[in-house]
């Protein structure tokens, strides 16, 4: 085992990464493979060869009339006082549109302008000038023509003209294999029994869909275990039979990392580590002329590695002209630290509000795969980079159609699981129209609102001293805004604890005991406010509460943390404690409604929002659900 | 046979026409078909519901460093003057990142923050906060959180998140079944043997492709001939099988147009007549509550009725969001003659020429595929419009790549087949860049440079008074402009007449010959030019040649006239003879050369183009070919 533990990761651009791969593999790139397919199956493919006619198209003389085919010499002369007549079958014949023009007629008379004499005999009185209304071989396609050039791609109307050109199989580019082996001893399958210390295979599936997307073809090997000459062995094989080897995991310079070895004795390493974020501990190699790339583990890595190195390099081997995603400018609504050393690709969300793109960055872990699947774009941001300032205009290279995001509801504030409700009722009932949520608590939501980051922000915001909800918190933070309440639900708030209530926990005050742990909410959501209220009102300390620090964004990750045992307690809403399977003591109901700028109550997807609130479906959908009651909803309250 | 013959078209809006058709099948599509997938297969497809997480991600708490795990109670009041003592197994185990942390343990401390005592025990020196570098249990999902909500078109990063939250198998939209019939005694496979007054049956074919890329499933029948019951039992069959059908051919009001007759017998017809152009004889109808549309069968008809109603059709039983085809403002470069009476759908060339985006219609035929591959974008013309003018900006509809679009060197003028060559080459050399070729004859290609149309302009045009080649007529033509020539190749002009000879045609004088008929080219082209200097020489009068009206645009074409017997003989080049097999009597040799603004000529599109013509592939190319000779191709030559 030559497994070198001295490893370094360089810290090279990723053009120059990318310039050096390329460079390395130019011969490879210079005489592509091809293979011969029908037409039919030739959609998308790109041609290796121009593509020229085999035969005429149309393929005979047609009358392009109803009406009468003639010699035209025959009728010259002919006008009004010299009519000429024409016997049938040696003068003339009958044709309908399409109809071959048979020798030697050479061009055709339209029926309104010949003159029946019987049977056998026409007049006309005008002469026809040769090849008039005669649709000649070749009007469309002339054998020998070139139909498509060398690397074009073929689509669907390409195929008509190939067929009409009497192509019926053409030789393309062909799709290079790209062998995609996941490494790891914690790796399981997605339909393994999950247990704890096991990761899902996520990334090599995901690199399949990207590899078909791309127009490649994927032959993905089962995933195996951290074993040196297992990988090698593995690695010799993957290289042998596909064009193109993705190993995922492995890449970086710790104690198990065996990819870089693993290339270097079986080939060379051309590039490892690229300074990007995420994504760095990326390898380029070669072994036996074919190039293999290293991965890092943590999804959002793989997935801007892949993004960014094997997919232009399929591209060349693909010969496809390079797709540049659609960049649009918005403006950040917050500051954005970034990485001095590294280019760094952050996942953003964007919405339309007031008819600018706003843009928000979303989590920027390597492991959180959600921020991709909530990610509207993502902003590029170069090395040199120390910051972006709130309010600065930056690009942002979309993920999803513009149209979709311009007309996409953006809501920013406490989080509930009836908004995934109202995001699938909405998309279900127009199927143009989106509801994009962001979960950072009441507080944050109202903010959001005062920057010009969201149409609504959901809260839920107990006053101390009134016992109200909302009305005094939009009072004092939203002093002189033009806001309107839009109402939402009642939602039951209370204690989550673990099946059968071990603990015996029977309120808020129970919270203190020194064999409890409790799961706290970040500061600003509506339910931390509850709480700090429930405390103050009952008198206790804070500092006593054991977890009282451990903060969660969410109620459902509250409700995690009790379920796995991390901790005894927390505060939240019922249906996050039914959908975790715990039990829950409630502690009050309190209102979730929507804060809104009144210049919003006019825009299609607001009025659908709050007809959705005012549906039966929703009321339905809420019952299904459990701690929800609903008086109001969809009433809009002026404040 | 319950044939009407009594049919009228009606001429309603699109938009309109598509109204009535979507409110027909409302109810249909209230509720779409769905099918459960695994997640790998469902790239791309749409989903019917929510989907929730069945388990969190990561499904552990997970030490986020390399490390000691530690219960944090026990690490309060450490600091430097007091360090705590912790022993194996029972303060403290050792985790490397990734590792499980283990019940009661609720903290990480890095390692560089471990005091190594012996093998037994650590020192610290600082408190660790509960939860400290631990990755919690769903940090990226929480089992029961919505993944993605209904109506979701499934992305790789999608698929990722799936699976990371224990999802195999999704409910999706149905890919409805689009049954495709094309009719006509006429039609032929593009398989079979091609004879006189045959047509390929290219539009179903086209349409297998579109339903493709729409994400539909095509189910193609065989085509038949135009007998109504076989039709009508065809027709019967396909609305039973198929969730879509659409009949090709026999839409129209005519003689043998079946369709609305046999629609009529079996359903009901919902608009037959559609204000557009082309496409006008379009039916949508229903038979046992399934749509049947009718489409006409000129290839470009058949295109624009597919695009503009099955698609849209087809879309709403997907449920995909509506893509938008790109829109650009472009130049139009002549004056476009509309139909006030229907939208028009004009198939453009696009070019950047100067910055500026600069469009010229192409062949408006209903029956010229190749207008379709030609083209770069469609203008949509409304009904209203008489026509625009030169000059104005009009909106294109894009079909291809906007980058593809600024990438291309366009050339407008004289046709040669090494157009095609060179076209190839460069797309070989440099698959990001590409040669659009109009061919408008030589004297077009002059005016579309004056014009600012295009980059260059290939002309063979010969001076009466000199006997030069180009010069003479860049110096009357484009008097002020900054242009330079290129030089190209040297070709052999010739008559171009059937193997053997058969009329023993040996010059020019022998056109005037009564037993000959010629076939001519267009005024304008340097080969009609050529001609008449010729005619002029030799003392000859036009008139007396049969056929000198005749025009062709292309020297493909002309060959073809020939090769077909409606011509006995063209002037043309050598190797469109060759190429067509025909014969050929050499006229003389000319010099056909690109004009070209000096501003292009620091482009790196032009750079690529001289460098190409400069090789030795072209050199090669045109070995191939017959009729050519190379001196200085690529040499500029100042004017």
């Amino acid at each position: 085992m030559k497994f070198d533990r001295n490893v370094y990761l360089s810290n090279i651009d990723l053009n120059e990464a990318k310039e050096k791969m390329l460079e390395k593999f130019a011969l490879e790139l210079y005489k592509p493979k091809t293979e011969i397919l029908t037409v039919d199956d030739a959609l998308d493919r790109i041609t290796y060869k121009p593509v020229y006619a085999r035969i005429s198209s149309p393929y005979f003389n047609a009358s392009a009339m109803d009406g009468i085919s003639v010699i035209a010499k025959r009728t010259f002369g002919a006008d009004e006082r010299n009519p000429i007549a024409l016997k049938i079958n040696q003068d003339f014949i009958y044709v309908d549109t399409g109809d071959v023009i048979e020798n030697p007629f050479d061009s055709v008379i339209m029926i309104e302008d010949v003159i029946y004499v019987d049977n056998e005999r026409v007049k006309i009185i005008k002469a026809a000038s040769p090849w008039q209304h005669i649709r000649p071989i070749g009007e469309d396609i002339v054998v020998s023509e070139m139909i498509v050039p060398s690397r074009h791609q073929i689509n669907p109307f390409d195929i008509g003209s190939l067929l009409c050109g009497g192509i019926t199989e053409i030789e393309v580019i062909k799709k290079p294999l790209i062998g995609i082996l996941s490494t790891g001893t914690e790796i399981i399958e997605a339909e393994d029994k999950i247990e704890e210390g096991k990761i899902i295979d996520s990334n090599s599936r995901m690199f399949i869909a990207m590899t078909k997307k791309i127009g490649a073809k994927p032959n993905r090997y089962k995933p195996i275990i951290d074993d040196y000459e297992l990988i090698k062995q593995r690695i010799v094989e993957a290289t042998k039979e596909n064009d193109i080897v993705v190993v995922i995991a492995g890449t970086s310079a710790g104690r198990e990392d065996y990819i870089s070895s693993i290339i270097k004795e079986l080939g060379e390493i051309i590039v490892h580590g690229i300074a990007i974020k995420p994504g760095k501990p990326a390898i380029i190699g070669v072994i036996n002329n074919k190039p293999i790339i290293g991965v890092p583990g943590y999804p959002v890595s793989a997935y801007i590695v892949f993004s960014q190195i094997v997919e232009p390099l399929i591209a060349e081997y693909l010969k496809t002209k390079e797709q540049k995603k659609e960049i649009v400018d918005a403006i950040i609504s917050r500051r954005l630290v970034s990485s001095l050393k590294n280019l760094e690709f952050v996942r953003m969300k964007l919405g339309n509000v007031s008819g600018k793109l706003i843009t928000t960055p979303l989590n920027r872990g390597a492991g959180v795969t959600m921020s991709l699947v909530k990610a509207d774009g993502v902003a590029i941001i170069n090395k040199e980079t120390e910051g972006i300032e709130a309010g600065e205009t930056i690009k942002i290279e979309l993920l999803k159609d513009i149209d979709t995001i311009n007309n996409t509801i953006v809501s920013i504030g406490s989080h509930d699981v009836i908004m995934d409700v109202i995001a699938s009722l909405i998309a279900e009932r127009n199927r143009q129209s989106s509801l994009s949520s962001a979960h950072v608590g009441s507080l944050g939501g109202i903010m959001a609102m005062k920057r010009g980051e969201t149409h609504i922000a959901p809260i839920h915001l107990l006053d101390e001293k009134t016992g109200n909800y909302n009305t005094e918190y939009i009072k004092r933070y939203l002093k002189n805004q033009d806001v309107s309440i839009i109402k939402g639900v009642k939602r039951e708030q209370g204690l989550m604890v673990a099946k059968g209530n071990p603990k015996k926990i029977k309120d808020v005050s129970d919270l203190v005991n020194d064999n409890i742990i409790f799961v706290n909410r970040q500061k600003g959501s509506g339910t931390r406010i509850l709480l700090d209220y429930k405390i103050k009102e009952l008198g206790l300390d804070s500092a006593k509460i054991i977890g009282y620090e451990r903060e969660m964004t969410t109620h459902m990750m509250v409700a995690s943390a009790v379920s796995s045992g991390s901790a005894d307690v927390g505060l939240g809403i019922k249906s996050a404690a039914v959908a975790m399977g715990l039990e829950f003591v409630p502690v009050g109901e309190e209102e979730y409604d929507f804060v809104i700028h009144n210049e919003f109550l006019e825009e299609e997807r607001i009025k659908n929002f709050i007809e959705i609130l005012k549906s039966d479906c929703f009321a339905s959908e809420l019952k299904k659900l459990e701690g929800y009651s609903i008086e109001n909803a969809g009433e809009i309250v002026a404040l």
